[in-house]
Formats: C-alpha cells, sequence, structure tokens
C-alpha cells in the first residue's frame, strides 16, 4: 500500500511504524512468529493467505529489516524466518494492540491473552513512562510535542507546546 | 480495506484492533484529534488527504465509537469531531507506535516526541504489566495464550502454554 503522504507526515514516527503495522497481513505474521512459528507453510497454514502474498509480505518484513531469510536445510533447499533485534523490538506495539482488542472483552471472553508464565496471571499490558513508572493515560499531561529534529513545518504544528 | 481473515483470526484481538489501526488515514486523523484537532478542515489542511476519503474514514470511526460528530454551529450548520471514551482509550497505542518509531531516530533527530508537561522532560513509553510494573520485554516469560473465551481451533495453537 503506497499512501499519500506529504514531507510533514513522512517525518512523524506514527508513520514510520504504519509503515510495517498499517499493513494487515504483516501485523498477522509478526504475531505468528513471536508464537514461535517460521516457516513459509506454517504462516501458510496458519494464516490462510495466498502465497504470493505471503512472499510479499515476508520480503517487505526482511527488507524493513524485522525478520531474517535463514536457511535451516540443504537437500532440499528450506528457509526459515527469524527475528532480528528491531524485529523483537516491535512487540511491545503488538502488545498494546492486543491489549486495546481485549480491553473490549470481558475477560472470560478474550481469546487471546498475554500470560506470564512465571505467575501464570493473565498480564494488564499498560503504557508507562520508563523513568517515572507513571501511566501515560492522563492526555493533558502527557502530549505529543515537536522533537529537536522537527521540521518547520512540524515545529508550527506543536508551537503550543513549549519543551524545557 | 477488506482484509481475508478466517474464523480463527476475527476473534483474535489484534485483528479487532488492526480494523482500526490497520487503516493509515485512521490513525493520523485520530493523531490529529489527539492533538486538539477537531474540524473537517483542519484534517484537511493537516492530513492533504481528499475531501471524500476524509468523509469515510471519519464516518468508519464514528461507526466504531471512537469519534462523536457533534453539532457546534446553527448558521451555517457545522460539525466537528470529538472523542469518546472508546477512541480515548486507543491513544496508548499511538503511543507505543510513535515510541517504536522513535527508537529508530536518534533523540536529536526526532521529530515527534511524547512531552511530560509537569517536567518537560520527553517521555519514554513502555509496556508493562499494570499489576506488577514489569516490562514485557522477555518474550520467555510474557508469552500470548489462549484465553477463556478461545474457540477450539485457538486453543490448539496456545496448547503448550497452560495457564494456572
Amino acid at each position: 500500500m503506497v499512501a499519500k503522504t506529504r514531507l510533514v507526515d513522512s517525518e512523524c514516527p506514527l508513520t514510520s511504524t504504519l509503515g510495517v503495522v498499517g499493513e494487515w497481513w504483516t501485523v498477522l505474521i509478526l504475531h505468528d512468529v513471536f508464537d514461535g512459528y517460521t516457516r513459509f507453510d506454517q504462516f501458510l497454514e496458519n494464516l490462510h493467505i495466498s502465497s504470493s502474498m505471503l512472499s510479499a509480505r515476508l520480503r517487505s518484513l526482511v527488507d524493513a529489516g524485522l525478520l531474517e531469510r535463514r536457511q535451516y536445510q540443504t537437500a532440499p533447499v528450506r528457509h526459515e524466518y527469524v527475528l532480528t533485534d528491531l524485529g523483537r523490538s516491535i512487540r511491545p506495539v503488538l502488545v498494546a494492540m492486543a491489549a486495546w482488542g481485549n480491553s473490549r472483552q470481558a475477560p472470560e471472553n478474550r481469546s487471546m491473552i498475554l500470560l506470564d508464565t512465571e505467575t501464570g496471571l493473565e498480564v494488564e499490558p499498560v503504557v508507562v513512562d520508563g523513568r517515572s513508572g507513571e501511566r501515560l493515560d492522563d492526555s493533558t499531561r502527557f502530549v505529543f510535542a515537536a522533537g529537536d529534529g522537527a521540521s518547520p513545518e512540524f515545529r508550527d504544528r506543536y508551537a503550543r507546546h513549549v519543551r524545557a
């Protein structure tokens, strides 16, 4: 999917993430990989996706540096797809997405949860400030603002928020 | 965008979230709303999107219950779009998405950050377990698993993880 974004959008960190999670199949493939699946035929079976679409999506994940295509067998030659460090780093986004989906379901109706295998309890994923541990729900206190790398256009947008 | 997902996917909380954030423009409109914009012409100017696409995306956000269309003027009649409680509840997903985009940029190159207006410092959004406050980075300990509402198919997928 090619999105018509202008310059001011392309510098937005949301847009760069949408390049990955803005594509439905890509997220579902990543979910499979996080669940331990690595092979083309496994993705095919789990996702009921066409071979050509799956190939294209896997290629985009390799090109984006989230997956590595690795040979695991020589006769016949077979490849598997494994997470890179960058790929692993996107899991919190999927966790936050799943948490929002689950927040709309009563606990007893949830099909997929995040489980703490040490305690056997369902995890309640929340987004906090790593520095203070405070939840970021207060949208008056925690606001998007222009960073040091912002273009003049982006800086204008956020002119009302002044950083220390 | 209609995605070809089978039953086992449609019960997945990721899929229900993708119904919203899997659409590029929808996320950028929500970002605008979180930044305080409420009017059609503001979205049009900020996003450089076509009127018909913007109308369709706003309608889908209203239909999904994330935005409310509210009349704010009678002559001429004008409407604005404001967040519902459900709409506000999805902000952590956008925060996590922006944080992942930013994690790939040096701090001085970031265009948009999350700012703590009380301290004037950039927030470092991390996803933790609300119960214990522990970061969920350890993908061996914190795993996706079947919930109580899982179908037999979904339960099979996660048979290896047993809940307490």
